[in-house]
């Protein structure tokens, strides 16, 4: 029985490439709309390869090297050199979603500006059926790739499951490489070439965005997807995945125990995480067919109900498979476990997720009364506006760790450590679902600004916008949802990282173990600093090649100073000439080299953060210890979480702030519009919480969970 | 020889009281000044005299209740409602040590602008006479209390040391419930008065904040005394004798070994911390003689010399005190300590606390590289520049907590947990002088605020200024220094906790411990948000009560209108009866009620924040044991150390970024000055920064070791 379920795993995996391999066929045959939306479409589409090509080559150099170095490592009894076969399999795995991804991202966003000049219901399809394939091509090669090495590895002669599971572990490592360089080096990225194209417009040249002249827009607009799309779809590969393996191990434990028995060849324990993971992909895509919306209606609803339904199957679906997988009881190093209780730990991690997203939709969401502190706080100025947005942020963090701490007691006391790791892959069942809203809210968003820069009517740019505006929500909520994911993600492979090494205690009474804490505590805030001074520089660098465009570009440097002479002049105004200047300037902008340059920056300014994530298990657990490992995962996992959610949540917030002001909003019975101080107060709130939410917050999920998995990787030298 | 020792401890206390006596007489000796310049020293000391009333009236009640629960808790076995006693003499102590500080720093500061009149020697010499009272005061409070209270129970019948430790416990519960009200109280009231002030000026009626018609002006000096005078006295009083009682908890441990022998009855582990202190006044006072400048001289040299001539003298000592009073030798639970071992404990405390403040001095001193970077950052906004304050804090947390870690490590390598408690005392036995040197700084920055009101000329402002600009280095590395010894006190206090409940292990795989530390960690965000949220509020009070005052007084209401008729215009350009008109809404304001609503609004504002930070121990370590209350602490103290140390050096940075625009910055080539865009863009940082650095940050300091004294009280509890 155990043999036949570890041939199906594999098989959902495909029913998920399969789903994509659909849906992408199907947005590729939408109409792309006019000859301009194409060329701009384009534009970006090759600027995201530009992009991932450029982060591909530095990362096979980094993925060979330490390829050889795993190899080597497996050598030891306990392993085997297949263990390097694993990482390059995560990382490839990974890689691989990303690209498709961003492929079909970068399809879908033109397609769905054009479907907008008809009405939103399309529209909606469309983009949400692009982010259906990162979803799910997520989902689908982590089920395929764990299954099918799983399966590889079972069939090798004489491996216990121990060793299987080993071997294995590597396949998270190389997942974990991946998602720091797409989900850190991609923040930076998209928060450089936000940046960089802002201020071009501000302090060069005067001229917006969003503007076709602005050399910087392009890679504005492919920041959008390389830090949402695949950055995003990285860090949840990552997690999923590394939950999994955590539980598999944790589950391993059990079969040495005798009296272990049940219909799987006592690998029930090892295989139910695999289990509900290719049940996730069924319930995933059962749920993205009830994704539909009406002229009219509210894209918010039919996302909310897509997810809901997936939860609500998976919820029932877990609790037969659970039931029928598991003995209904059995005892462990002297504690009961039974099988309803693994399901009630599933069932707290899948709550704990919801319950996160919707309180941080409470502290980022526009109208909410801590958005409207911040609002009404930028009457009296910016810093007034930071500081409110600071304690925002900071106050958010509360409620999130007491349903965290609550979810890790309420889990363990369910089912032990295996319960807090099940619970963790509780959590990330739905990832097919909440990986494409999540993915969803950038194809609006490059929808939104290719509508801009094609100029297209208005309605066309505000169905996109009622649609972007669905989609920041959703980030939040998807980022509040990644956050507590990694936390427990963490928490799983910390508990396999003592099971593996056989340590059952580590103790705060222990300086070491103090040390550690403090040390580990301090990791994220040094991190948070490293990513967002990165980002300055790198924004730096897009500035000085904006310059030298202006300059050097005859064609920019004629229409720029029409522009200047026309300043205040409607565009009908000007004389025939200074149109013609200005239109021959029309894709002369060299795009692909500003994204050239903010790529090689974001890709040279994480590697020094992600030596520090590396090399720091590896210094501690080999100079002080296993305990003292523990201790420095346990500071960087708390702290990280909070840092995380602080500066995610704080980011939100500035944000939805600042869109407030839209519309016009009433403060104390006076209103305030767009242009007046109380919204450039919120500009400058907004400006400081974005590299917040898009580069420092999400590198810290990164952080934490790579950490783990390097001293999970480690833990058998120790 | 144990008895001799104990009666010669409070002798040392009285002789620090008779230093600050003999300062404190001849400050008031000094001659005040003008007639006008008396006036406005009196309106600050009836402001801080008011605010103290105020506080103390709350206080009482607290305090009276507190007292109460106390005597009752005390009647079990083990203790005594005597307990009680020493919880409202620790109050007592703490309350009259910040009552002295103030009253002489109001009378130093206007003395300190007149001797500045003539010249800048005499101006240090009465600024430092007045912190040095602070500082002496505080150390001598301490070694009088607790030494007396020690002698006390001593020599009641039948008491073991244990029982008297206990009993003594409560007076350190007591300073830390003063410093609550002092610190975190005193934070929101100064940055409230801050704030309101700066607005006033701003939003309201376009005066500045020293102007003498802003009713705001003098809340606003008393902030600075109540916030850096009396507010860090008590803060180090509160490190200062949690420090001493830990160690004297973790010494009695010892007595339990047999073997165990000396010439002080067995007391000399005991005792030793107290001998310490004792030592550590004659070497602050010593070191006070030092404190000289001359005319074009460095006060900043001068006040160095004072510090490190006390330190080293104190290091001289230790050697001395250590191996005369303990053994050369003894073991305690396996473990072999020696008295060579406690005084590398002591010199790793003394080390750490030194370079802790070098490196604060690094990262937020005028014209250092964080600094500039900030400066830098400020020539493309406000938000540019609030982006690299925060990563210049983040990044400050990494050095100082390598240096805490290394140093628990050390200390424990030398001495175990006796060696870590020690240390602490080790950092704080040179308080006098420390505390001494902090509290000059408001003094000076009242002076000049006195020299502003008095419309002196303007060399006297330059010399005060001269003064406050060394004061605001001094304030920074003292913050510093007051999170080290913080934190190195929080951890002697948890050792201390962990030996009373008799608990060896705190286990981070136990989920209970895990929850704890997440909560814990989750506390300091909590608490900031607090007290950053109070001070905006405060404020709004504050301004309201301003617009009141500007509406129904009707000199100021006709000073205003001239004042803004005759905008743009020199005084001397004023017409006869505007003149008049001005000149008579001199001291028409009232500035008692603004200091009134602000006392009142901060008070009520830090209920919230000492509710949480009293009862979340307690209904942990009641709701969830000993070992999850010992997760919380480490969670707490953890992360707020780092939060602290975060927030205190963003805000230092940020006010030196402002700063340095004073005289003109070269930025990149280029000259910008007072007034530039780049300048208003650090007053943003600037006013980010205070409540940052003058509430939050210092106000976490006091929630770390208040939740480790509450949780060492309710220890035998659990």
């Amino acid at each position: 029985m155990g043999q036949n379920l570890i041939y199906a795993v594999p098989f959902f995996g495909l029913i998920a490439l399969a789903y994509t391999f659909i849906k992408s066929s199907w947005v590729s045959k939408q109409d792309v709309g006019t000859e301009k939306m194409g060329r701009i479409a384009d534009n970006i589409a090759d600027g995201a390869m530009a992009f991932l090509r450029a982060e591909y080559k530095v990362l096979s150099i980094f993925v060979i090297c330490v390829a050889l170095l795993m190899g080597w490592s497996g050598m030891q009894e306990g392993s085997s050199p297949l263990v390097a076969l694993s990482f390059i399999l995560g990382a490839i795995c990974s890689a691989l979603a990303g690209f498709i991804g961003m492929k079909v991202a970068t399809k879908a966003n033109v397609r769905t500006t054009n479907a907008a000049r008809e009405g939103l219901g399309k529209a909606l399809e469309i983009a949400f059926a692009g982010g259906s394939v990162m979803g799910l091509g997520v989902v689908g090669l982590g089920v395929l790739g764990l299954g099918g090495l799983f399966l590889f590895y079972s069939g090798m002669d004489g491996w216990s499951i121990d060793k299987v599971i080993t071997v294995l572990t590597g396949f998270s490592f190389g997942a974990s490489s991946i998602a720091l360089f797409a989900r850190v080096g991609g923040g930076i990225y998209t928060k450089a070439a936000d940046v960089g194209a802002d201020l071009v417009g501000k302090v060069e040249a005067g001229i917006p965005e969003d503007h076709p002249l602005n050399p910087a827009t392009i890679a504005d607009n492919v920041g959008d997807n390389v830090g949402d799309v695949a950055g995003m779809g990285a860090d949840l590969f990552e997690s999923y995945v590394g939950s999994i393996i955590g539980t598999m191990v944790l589950g391993a434990a059990f079969m040495s125990n005798p009296g272990w028995a049940d219909q799987f060849d006592g690998l029930s324990a090892v295989l139910l995480p695999l289990a509900l993971a290719s049940v996730g992909i069924i319930t995933s895509i059962v749920g993205t067919f009830f994704v539909k919306v009406k002229e009219g209606g509210d894209p918010q609803k039919a996302l909310n109900m897509g997810e809901f339904i997936s939860a609500g199957i998976m919820l029932i679906a877990t609790f037969f498979i659970v039931k029928t997988m598991l003995p209904a009881e059995w005892t462990h190093n002297g504690i009961t476990y039974g099988s309803l209780g693994v399901f009630w730990a599933v069932l707290i991690g899948l709550a704990s997720g919801l319950l996160i997203g919707i309180v941080t939709e409470y502290y980022t969401g526009t109208g909410t009364k801590p958005v409207l502190s911040i609002v009404k706080q930028s009457v009296t100025g910016a810093a007034t506006n930071i500081i409110s947005g600071l304690g925002v942020g900071m106050i958010s963090t509360a409620i999130p760790i007491i349903i965290l701490a609550a979810a890790i007691i309420g889990a363990h006391h369910f089912a032990g450590l295996y319960g807090i790791a099940i619970a963790a892959v509780g959590m990330l069942s739905n990832t097919g679902i909440q990986l494409a809203v999540d993915a969803y809210g950038p194809i609006s968003d490059n929808a939104g600004g290719i509508a801009e820069m094609a100029e297209l009517p208005k309605e066309v740019r505000q169905r996109t916008d009622k649609l972007d505006a669905v989609g920041n929500t959703t980030a939040a909520i998807g980022k509040g949802f990644a956050i507590g994911s990694a936390a427990l993600t963490a928490l799983a492979l910390f508990a396999a990282f003592m099971t593996t090494t056989g340590i059952t205690e580590i103790n705060i009474a222990n300086p070491k173990v103090m040390a550690g804490l403090l040390v580990g505590g301090m990791l994220p805030f040094l991190f948070s600093a490293l990513s967002m001074n990165a980002v300055g520089r790198a924004a730096m660098d897009m500035i000085k090649e904006v310059r030298r465009q202006f300059k050097e570009i005859p064609a920019l440097t004629a229409a720029l100073a029409v522009m200047k002479s026309n300043e205040g002049k409607e565009m009908s105004q000007w004389s025939d000439a200074d149109r013609k200047t200005f239109e021959a300037a029309d894709g002369k902008a060299d795009y692909s080299k500003c994204v050239e340059i903010s790529t090689r920056a974001s890709i040279r300014e994480m590697i020094l953060p992600g030596i520090i994530a590396v090399s720091s298990p590896v210094i501690v657990g080999f100079g002080g210890g296993a305990e003292m490992l523990g201790g420095l995962l346990a500071g960087v996992t708390v702290c990280g979480v909070l840092m995380a959610i602080f500066q995610s949540n704080a980011g939100g917030a500035w944000d939805n702030a600042k869109k407030m002001f839209e519309e016009g909003v009433d403060i104390d019975g006076k209103m305030h519009y767009k242009g007046s101080d109380a919204h450039k107060a919120t500009v400058v709130g907004d400006t400081v919480g974005d590299p917040f939410k898009d580069t420092s917050g999400p590198s810290l999920n990164i952080l934490l969970k790579l950490m783990s998995v390097v001293a999970l990787v480690i833990a058998p030298f120790l």
